[in-house]
């Protein structure tokens, strides 16, 4: 294969033009205000996969939004490569934490990324990095270099839980047949350390009711006399960790997976400064279960994190109100075997279990995902890890992430087939967070790389 | 006196049109919003005490929302009671629990309230109870029966803190100077149980922050590895209360009243039915302080309860995020001689210490005010006792109340005088929750029994 650098070079203006325009549009899948711009941005990723030389591209109805399916076979006997990326994003709140606004994309020079990033929601996860794999197929189509057929399912509901994707699946398994499914939306270690993603963490996430009296209350006449849904809520979450920050969920650690010490060792190895951590955090220290490092708590040891709570009064001022009613979302990261609906049947009735009397509770599961791990003896694997030795120059290090991408595991189910995740984005990119962005640079390392996977694939396949 | 009976029936419609139009008027003073609304309200106050027979009406100015003065002085030789109210509100929030628009009063009638009652936010609290004193100086100036001279203080910052009307009473001690203070902002036990408020709780009213991470962090990349704040806040929440519902701020109940045994037998000779109290609420339990009736733990025990709580993702849907900070609204409710600025400074410091590394933790104090008890024996207590007696054909019960006026305990200090807590709502009259109402009954009763008060303790003070 020719050196795409030069491609690259005369079309990188274009490249970043055509990501900025797709990420003006705000999809936001969880928010129902937000429905036609999700649907504007499936229209979008359709035109872009024709213009990029699929001879195919559809716009597939779900009972959601709608996945946006292409394709380019160019023979039947070579080996074809699935391509799955997710054109819906996080919303942005808080919006006052934004330096700029999340869907006027500018570019920002930073520390890590001295050539420049994109900032706007959905830069990096996973708009930005899902359009290098939009952008590797130009290039390889218009230089006539395509080695393998490829085929394109980009979703619009990743960021609530593939709900309907599952069932395309399921449903559309001769279509979406393939040899291995190619997947950027995780990340790399550094610019200077590209690292492969080797496993994902599964998801469990709920979300828990606490009510007491059948309204609100004044806090002068009854408090302390009935139970607060507020102080009540507090007090069942504090109990879901012990003084080690284990998890106290019944059942919880049954299948979870325990890695060897050999096994630990080697994660070891790969380059952490737990300062630079904690600086990069502004955190006086780090957090989490004992007897575990901060790499293991964030990869393969499961979680359990309240993502938002509210109840009562929580405008400006004061009001001296015992509330009815008290909110929390909660999410569980899974690893390797624990299945996702057992955890989210095992929290349930633990949390139901613990309410006390003068409470009720509600737990209402909002989706989930089993965890993934890939081997790295496969051709799918060397192809990556030969991919990036050509472009970086240096063996990428196989990484477990801490992150959940939960359609993996059904893929493998339902496709049969491996799935490999070339992450291009780095953890200090701010996805789910107020000012996200994405390298210009890594943006261009992926429309780069991306290639050489396909030209790798398909030979070591032969 | 003649019996007011006869003009309260001929100027009913008219006494309740003119509540009415003063409930329109939203006038929040917590939230700046309504600033404008909280003038407004202002100065229909001082239009309906000059139109009541006040000879002067006032607006004063202050460093927050103004006090209204109005004053009728008929002979110097005379008592002074001196009418303390408030125009302000609570905010309406959440207003979807609203049966009908909080500014729109609307009368329907209710199980307790068969004459109907006026269902809008301050309807009760405290517009409707402060209007029944402009309207019983109006019975009694219109028919030439006013036995003593009378002074209004009616401010607008009550629901807020009352912070200016601190520094205004230090500053006019002379223009305020009277025999006796006359509040209707409590409640009493039933319409057929006449009660009246001879205790008040102190109150302290925090905002707490707690801060991890320098900003919102992805669950998966994070979870597990980093001080999750919200985990924190609830954990730190839950800790304010042992096993047995004692609060464990340190110091906490150093000069909290203990009541003795006989004191607590009179306490339990009040009408009580548990049952009824766990069917109004809608509970299967009641929850609170080990060793303590329902009726101690809401009237003579300190209590503490969060407000509101907030932080991370309370929108639709799912987000996978740790947030960079939560926050609560947290109340505590004092008993006689815990001062509340040392409660505040107690609970503070408590706070700040059982922060683990990781986060750190800021406490705001709002508000407060000390707690207030009136004895039974003046000529105060008994001129009010007499009063009820003569229009409700029994003797009112006296009961310590679990609410707070932190400002009585001030006049007291400033003026050198008791107050006297007329009540006229009912503690299921949903003050400070949604659907706040007035009985019409009680309202008119009010306006009946408060022109007796006037005449007893001008008799008395012979």
């Amino acid at each position: 294969m020719k050196n795409p650098k030069d491609y690259i070079t005369q079309n990188k203006d274009r490249f970043i033009n055509e990501l900025i325009e797709l990420l003006k549009i705000p999809s936001v899948s969880a928010d129902p205000a937000f429905s036609q711009d999700v649907l504007d941005a499936s229209e979008t990723i359709k035109t872009s996969l024709l213009e990029a030389g699929c001879d195919i591209a559809e716009i597939h109805e779900t009972d959601g939004y709608p996945i946006v399916y292409g394709e380019k076979i160019i023979d039947p006997n070579l080996p074809t490569v699935l391509v799955y990326g997710h054109y819906d994003v996080q919303p942005a709140d808080p919006l006052e934490l934004w330096d700029s606004p999340p869907y006027e994309p500018v570019i920002k020079k930073t520390d890590l990324h001295p050539e420049g990033a994109i900032f706007a929601r959905g830069s990096c996860d996973d708009k930005g990095q899902m359009y290098m794999h939009v952008k590797a197929l130009e290039y390889m189509v218009k230089t006539d270099q395509l080695p393998c057929n490829v085929k394109f399912m980009i979703e619009g509901e990743e960021e609530v839980g593939s709900d309907n994707l599952g069932i395309y699946v399921a449903n559309n398994k001769e279509k979406l047949a393939n040899d291995i499914i190619l997947i950027s939306d995780t990340g790399m270690i550094a610019n200077d350390v590209p690292s492969i993603t080797t496993g994902l963490r599964g998801l469990s996430y709920v979300e828990v009711e606490v009510t007491g009296p059948n309204r609100d209350l004044h806090s002068g006449l009854y408090g302390g006399a009935v139970a607060n849904p507020i102080n009540i809520l507090a007090k069942m979450i504090a109990s879901l960790h012990d003084e080690n920050n284990h998890i106290t969920v019944a059942g919880f650690y049954d299948k979870v997976e325990e890695l060897s010490s050999e096994e630990r060792a080697e994660m070891a190895k790969a380059p952490f400064s737990l300062e630079d951590y904690q600086d990069a955090l502004a955190i006086e220290s780090v957090y989490g279960e004992k007897g575990y490092t901060t790499n293991e708590r964030n990869s393969i040891r499961p979680t359990l994190d309240v993502n938002g709570i509210w109840g009562g009064y929580i405008g400006e001022g004061a009001k001296t109100v015992i509330a009815s009613q008290a909110f929390a979302k909660i999410s569980m990261r899974l690893v390797p075997h624990q299945d996702w609906e057992e955890i989210t049947e095992l929290f349930s009735s633990h949390f139901e279990r613990i309410a006390p009397k003068g409470v009720t509770v509600k737990v209402t599961p909002h989706h989930g995902g089993q965890g993934y791990v890939t081997p790295i003896d496969t051709i799918g694997y060397k192809a990556a890890s030969k991919a990036y030795e050509t472009t970086f120059g240096k063996k990428p290090i196989p990484q477990r992430s801490g992150g959940s991408i939960p359609i993996v595991a059904l893929f493998e189910k339902e496709l049969e087939s491996k799935t490999i995740l070339m992450g291009f984005g780095l953890d200090s990119d701010a996805i789910h967070s107020p000012n996200e962005h994405f390298g210009v640079w890594n943006y261009l390392k992926g429309i780069e790389t991306i290639p050489y996977f396909y030209q790798n694939f398909t030979e070591m396949k032969k």
